[in-house]
């Protein structure tokens, strides 16, 4: 028998403090969404938004919006928002172009800082596409004998030396949600005067950070998973104020220059974080995703967090004492400080599983080649939700509906 | 007096085969927009695609996007949307990043593809940003020796040799609308083994383009100019079939990868265009450029060149037999076949005499340091427009409105 009981979780609802931010997201009607970790849930204030920002500053203020509603500042205004929720101090957090791209700027100004050193440190099970951008880079820079050193994570302490440029790590990965040490690995690589740049794509908004009191060097992330800024909003960076003067953009667009409006003939960076801006930003995208950062006002992201840590271990809970559920692997840390806000489980039809979850308005995600994610977004998720997916779950495993032939072949992208 | 008369510019109107193209713009009432060179007016389509990408499609289908509305192809799709106004044929053209991301991209690989040869060059007068993109790049491989020769537009032809690996440049400049004879400059500049990427920020959309029959190599071009997708809409990139084999982006990143999804540790490009995708698409913002796209459906380009030519002409015959207006210089070239879309003149005032402009409700804009651009997008702009905006202008002319103590600062960005 599933525990806890269904009344005992309804209470946890009853108690919530943030039970009602719920409110503010459109929330499909019978949908259990666990997958927030990967495409978050609209907030109604976003779609206002996407409508004012078309119809009203686009359709009525056409060219002069620049000025008149300040999109020419919305990069390091959306920046602000994120700031807030990283625990950056404000002028170095900048919202602009992709994680990828973000990425592969930082990764190239770090590298650059340090030229008599020429590794990068990763670990193996990073973000495939953190190791492509990395790769790409190192490609590039033969002659220059960059080297890209990809190593288990229990290897990285020991991997830290004086010839390591850079230390790039994902805070929470993608797939176990396994959650690394910012803090303590920062202070390890400094030990040895590395460089550390974070990916914070699976804890941006949903696990609290302090990148200042961390001294982080660097930092990226999405804008479309626990922010809720819409299917491939804008990401952002951080770089610490002490490393602005040193640091170089390698995509050195309009946008990151000191005057673009000059048009001067030749490239002079911008002070500050704005130098990382590059093309024109994304005003109708970037809108949104301030739209929806707007959710967070006046939200602790230790409430987030510890609802969080709940709604996860209610989820084990449910499994481990369903029956059903017992040929299901826990991919991620069985210890939730060491988790982000997702649980990955490892199961040899875990494919057919995600749809026939899907099929029965339980949305979750598949990593390849064997691993189901649950995600749990604090924001707008109940432990109802939980209780109800998990309880789904075990009924499908229970009838094997995983098997019927509509789930066998892949055919799902994300 | 100003010629031609009112009446004959309105038989111009009644005459215009491309009238009933305004209807699918949300145009502001009273409003003379001589600025669609910048940014393009909102077509009514891509207001309702706003609200549908957001409502319904993230709303309601949430991460089941990227299959059920086929989020994952979108920037191979609109890039054929794209296709079809340059003249490409399918399978080179992806709509991403910003148009600096862009260039950076293919001219990082179009160096790559040459390695015997170090030079990239450009125009002392290519819009600045391209500039800066090629600076930062050629600052980030000194080590390779890569140089960046910037030339005045007439000397381009002589320094055409076989120590250029790339020739780069603007098909229309973003100041004067002087425009170059693509065909021909590519053609050369094959002649001696050299590759050529151009930029189509202020072409696509105005002018009529073949680039598979002029043989270029490469080109970038801008969302949000005559493609009206937005203010910071995507770009898009254009790369011959081929060269896709050769062909790496520098900016390796996982939807650039043969199998995304499979999330394997080392990257490998997928086939075609495709390879030039970075990170996860911006759904919203290019869901909307591809609905303001659909407003150029059945529409030849030819005809859009015809009025385009005959907007400018109209503009320039009013600016020439209008007495106040014999201190503006016309800065365009004088000739409609060496033009672009939109024309530039100097006056000592221009940004003062803008600034009057858009408090009559002309909205034009100004260029550092002394240049008043016009600009004519021929699926919204009427004879009539062109007609009054002059008679606006030479009204502050002679009355000396713009030395009007509001107008004296400059505080426009753009």
């Amino acid at each position: 028998m599933m525990t806890p009981a269904l009344a005992a979780v309804e209470a946890l609802d009853r108690e919530d403090t943030l039970a009602a931010k719920r409110e503010q997201f459109a929330l499909p009607k019978g949908l259990l969404y666990l997958n927030g970790n990967s495409l978050g849930v609209l907030p109604h204030g976003a779609a206002a938004r996407a409508t004012k920002v078309v119809e009203q500053e686009w359709g009525v203020d056409l060219v002069r919006g620049w000025n008149t509603r300040d999109w020419i500042n919305l990069p390091t205004r959306v920046g602000e928002q994120i700031a807030r929720l990283i625990g950056a101090a404000p002028g170095q957090t900048l919202c602009c172009d992709s994680t990828s791209i973000n990425l592969y700027k930082l990764l190239a100004a770090a590298l650059a800082m340090q030229p008599e050193r020429r590794i990068v440190l990763t670990e193996r099970d990073n973000f495939p596409a953190d190791l492509y951008i990395a790769q790409g880079l190192v490609q590039g820079r033969t002659d220059s004998g960059i080297e890209l050193k990809t190593v288990p994570a229990t290897d990285i302490e020991a991997q830290l030396d004086e010839s390591v440029a850079v230390l790039m790590l994902t805070h929470v990965n993608y797939k176990t949600a396994a959650m690394h040490n910012m803090e303590h690995l920062t202070r390890l690589a400094h030990d040895h005067g590395i460089l550390v740049l974070w990916d914070l794509a699976h804890s941006a908004g949903a696990v609290p950070l302090a990148l200042d009191s961390w001294e982080v060097d660097f930092a990226v992330g999405c804008g479309y998973k626990y922010l809720n800024g819409g299917p491939g909003a804008p990401g952002f960076l951080y770089a610490a104020t002490r490393h602005h003067e040193a640091l170089r953009s390698p995509l050195t667009g309009w946008m990151g220059h000191a005057s673009p409006f000059e048009f001067a003939a030749a490239y002079e960076p911008a002070s500050g974080i704005q130098q990382f801006a590059c093309g024109t930003p994304p005003v109708v995208s970037m809108s949104v995703l301030s739209a929806a950062l707007e959710v967070f006002a006046g939200i602790d992201m230790q409430d987030v967090r510890r609802k969080s840590v709940a709604l996860s271990e209610l989820c084990l809970q449910c499994v481990e004492t369903c029956p059903e559920l017992q040929t299901l692997r826990l991919e991620s840390p069985a210890g939730s400080a060491e988790r982000g806000s997702h649980l990955a489980f490892s199961h040899p039809h875990a494919y057919a599983i995600c749809q026939a979850l899907a099929a029965r308005n339980v949305i979750c995600d598949f990593r390849a080649p064997a691993t189901l994610r649950l995600g749990f977004a604090p924001l707008y998720l109940q432990y109802r939700d939980v209780w109800d997916s998990v309880d789904v779950l075990g009924d499908i495993l229970r009838a094997q509906r995983y098997l019927a032939p509509e789930y066998a072949v892949r055919k799902r992208v994300t």
